[in-house]
């Protein structure tokens, strides 16, 4: 009997993740699964690239969870170095590149998962495609770095003041860099932070002794002999021997949206919650794709780890003859710089407004611990909640050790739905070394409840 | 216009709580409030003894929230070494005694609120009256241990490997004392972990020198001139010249019973989710009462300072004329011994047989941290699931540092009645820092619902 033939585009967490559980749903042999793969590498672990830089994580090969050549053992076929560079849906073919000798050849399948990911924004400032204009995407971007850094870089910019920006500047920073991070908005992680929650993320962004420059224009890059010399800014050039890009991602939808493939307004192919596009046959799930946003009920394009491996597992379940479904995306996310943790979920109180809902924020401080144990160490929570509801829509914690991670607890919270007033009677955790008596998401629930 | 006269019994946690709460939601002046304490204090973290013995906080008084006097001076009249000796549900009066004159005298309430809280439950022991033979409730046994120390005890016995039993060890362990623990089951923290999730625990005890006996049956002490010089057990005695019991508490309702008060089958003051007892115009908060248990939805007794503050909000804010509802309770519970997180929630896998439920349970061992991220350290979380709907029934997690407190998810899942396979799918916060791409609550999840 022959299998059905399962082609996935993209070797990473999605793609990976899908193609793994397929097999495992399916059973041996029931499916032949081939993975086109454009780089060398295949599931690595994009997230922990800050921290090689760093020098947290002593090697590369750390943050690969499995090889190419482990997920040929398992039985699925994975050709890097394969590039897709066409998807015929009438046909059910794809067409592939071989990038090593640029071979092309037309592949058919029975069942198409497109798992393209996403790619660094990089505006169209003359001069950035100079030597030492960099980004951190890959393993590869990441060799770059620390290319540039054993070549002598002594002056780093950092351009973009959210999550990988600051990871990246922390990283620098460990190795011995003057960093200087610039920021068009106001206020650094603003897109997940509101105005009145970031004094502690500036403060100590300066106290690590970054030059954190906000409200800057950058117009493009000064080069010398090709080099990277210096970043312009409309407030004037910043000296730079490296700079990384950090402006967050856009969904590589190219080769859907080619094919005919619906994309959605948001900017992601749009799926169902099966992870299944518009098109017979084809599906697609991790960065390139639309999520659809609990709160907001809207789509968003939500590129982390953490969906594209669900989504991944999803859609692997799905094509392996099984059945889940994708529960969508609250915008959880979480870093620290420093010793300083940075956490949100759900809408900010300026999102909730954008997307008109009636909301109120409160911010409430609190202690990690029992105020009496060693170690308590102080905390800010933000909640945002609909009027009149009481319905919880997003939450913000800005803290010390011990307070990120409490927004999990929101998360779920927003998961189910839950009033505030709710919130604040459940039953957490409680002994001094872990949290006061009122733990601080009950102290900041009681507080928004006592304003619904 | 004479105010309504609030009568409280008892000035810790429940009974300060609603004290503040009532007048707070009443406004100033339009209740008045008299607050009735046998002891000399008011308002101290009981949770903190452990710690207070064990020289992590520095002085009984960082465990004081608020003194009498601080209570005084918001409004509320607080009569310390008062002792209410009968409550007359007919005449609406209390009888009350002076202890230090002996004086009673009769007072007239409006509305009464009983917050007598639990004691230590202390067995008819031969010799268990011998001087050093003490336990761990109040400030005043904190001071008694501490002056046993102080006298150059050496041996300590702690009869009891639950929480405080734990925390009292390893408090005398931190004071130089070789310590023995003396436990009837066959395993430590019995009540909240399965028998499959005791070995680190009871490991990482007998590692700290801990000199840990199971299967220990208590029999009475040997004293001499008064003083304990040993704990016999059926297995032969074991030198003490100090032992501190820790065998959980008994709800305190003796007064509630002879007044006619409705008592639970579980042994608690029976009330409804405003805390009102079945006696017009009699409430009841805090360790005294009996909770309505969101899994079994049978009432419980769980004597824990977090219901006592949260119910004793809820009795007051309903006494001031406003409207509050409690909760009810899940059994959540987190400790530490040494670098050793405990916790639990809902029931455990042995409670939810003897509750009736057709459940099992499943253990994932999982990292708190990515794994190639420095400080990442193993965890095991048990879920209990019930079989056929999926639905989560309770939680353990036995772990390291940023393990213990990830309880609160589960407690929220709980809370929300969530199926494991909802669970899964959850998006919770993920940075390598702080996590692996599966946020191990998510993994156990995905692998219980494999399971349903």
């Amino acid at each position: 009997m022959a299998s059905k033939r399962l082609v996935i585009i993209g070797g990473d967490a999605a793609g990976m993740s899908a193609a793994a559980q397929a097999q495992r749903t399916a059973g041996a042999g029931a499916l032949d699964i081939v993975v086109f793969e454009r780089t060398g590498q295949t599931s690595y672990a994009a997230c922990g690239l800050p921290y090689l830089v760093g020098g947290f994580v002593a090697a590369a090969e750390r943050l690969v969870a499995r090889t190419p050549a482990q997920h040929r053992a398992n039985g699925i076929d994975v050709r890097t170095r394969h590039e897709v560079v066409a998807i015929d849906t009438h046909a059910a073919r794809v067409t592939v590149r071989a990038l090593d000798t640029g071979v092309q050849t037309s592949e058919p399948y029975d069942a198409l998962l497109i798992a393209t990911g996403a790619s660094g924004i990089r505006p169209p400032w003359p001069g950035i495609d100079a030597v030492g204009v960099l980004q951190l995407r890959t393993l590869d971007d990441a060799a770059a770095v620390q290319a540039r850094l054993a070549a002598g870089a002594r002056r780093a910019v950092v351009v973009g003041a959210g999550y990988i920006g600051l990871e990246v500047a922390e990283g620098l920073l460990e190795r011995g860099l003057q960093v200087t991070v610039l920021e068009r908005q106001s206020a650094p992680m603003g897109a997940v932070l509101d105005a009145d929650m970031v004094d502690d993320v500036a403060a100590a962004i300066r106290a690590a002794g970054v030059d954190l420059r906000l409200g800057a224009e950058v117009t493009g890059f000064v080069t010398r002999d090709g080099q990277v010399a210096a970043v312009r800014t409309a407030a004037g050039p910043v000296d730079a021997d490296l700079v990384v890009i950090g402006l967050g991602v856009r969904p590589n939808v190219e080769l859907a949206r080619a094919a005919g493939i619906g994309i959605d307004a948001s900017g992601g192919i749009r799926v169902d919650d099966r992870m299944r596009t518009d098109t017979p046959n084809v599906w697609a799930a991790g960065d390139c794709v639309a999520s659809r946003h609990r709160v907001t009920g809207s789509s968003a394009v939500i590129a982390l780890g953490t969906h594209a491996n669900k989504q991944g597992r999803v859609a692997g379940t799905n094509l392996g003859g099984g059945d889940a479904a994708f529960g969508g995306v609250l915008g959880t996310a979480i870093t620290r710089f420093k010793d300083l943790e940075i956490a949100c979920t759900g809408l900010t109180e300026r999102a909730a407004a954008a997307a008109g809902r009636t909301a109120f924020g409160v911010i409430t401080e609190a202690s990690s611990r029992a105020h009496y144990y060693p170690g308590a160490r102080p905390m800010k929570i933000k909640l945002v909640v609909e009027r009149g509801t009481g319905r919880l829509l997003g939450g913000q914690i800005v803290g010390h050790a011990e307070s990120g991670k409490r927004i999990d607890v929101l998360a779920t919270a927003l998961w189910n739905g839950m009033t505030v007033g709710d919130l604040a009677g459940m039953d957490l955790a409680y002994a001094p070394p872990f949290s006061p008596v009122w733990d601080p998401v009950l102290l900041a629930a009681g507080r928004a409840a006592a304003l619904v």
